[in-house]
């Protein structure tokens, strides 16, 4: 299953229709560790350029970060004002 | 399935472990359509970000955009090169 095809698969229900969201998802598949992980600072700036698109503060947004041996994953939602009220 | 249950099976298999890889993936789900997207601009300035951090060259960076009634997907695919590469 393609990623595309996951993030079809796990469509909103009906019920949760009523929110925009945004979801970003980083994931660094490492060779090795002798250098060190540039995801925080890169999440710093994804948030900083997501902010100039969306009017949200930081309690919308929602951040995860894992890690394993040979991976390393960012995942941000953030939950966007209804349209009427970025219209404001 | 979470979306980093989703990556963790995904991992890659052995044969394709000698290269680094980091992808990203944005998900913007809208309840309506009745604002242009603003994903084309976004997808622009996170490859401006990301560069930051690797030194990757066009060739190297695939996208994939897609989007159905109520969903908008741009994924981002960057084979990274090797860390001894990285150091030269």
């Amino acid at each position: 299953m393609s990623l595309l095809d996951y993030f079809r698969s796990s469509k909103p229900s009906s019920a949760s229709l009523a929110k925009e969201r945004l979801q970003i998802l980083v994931a660094h598949e490492r060779v090795s560790r002798n250098q060190p992980s540039y995801i925080p600072k890169l999440q710093q700036e994804l948030l900083t350029v997501i902010q100039k698109y969306v009017n949200v503060g930081q309690d919308a947004i929602s951040i995860n970060y894992e890690q394993d041996d040979n991976q390393e994953m960012l995942e941000l939602n953030i939950t966007l004002p209804d349209e009427s009220e970025q219209n404001n």
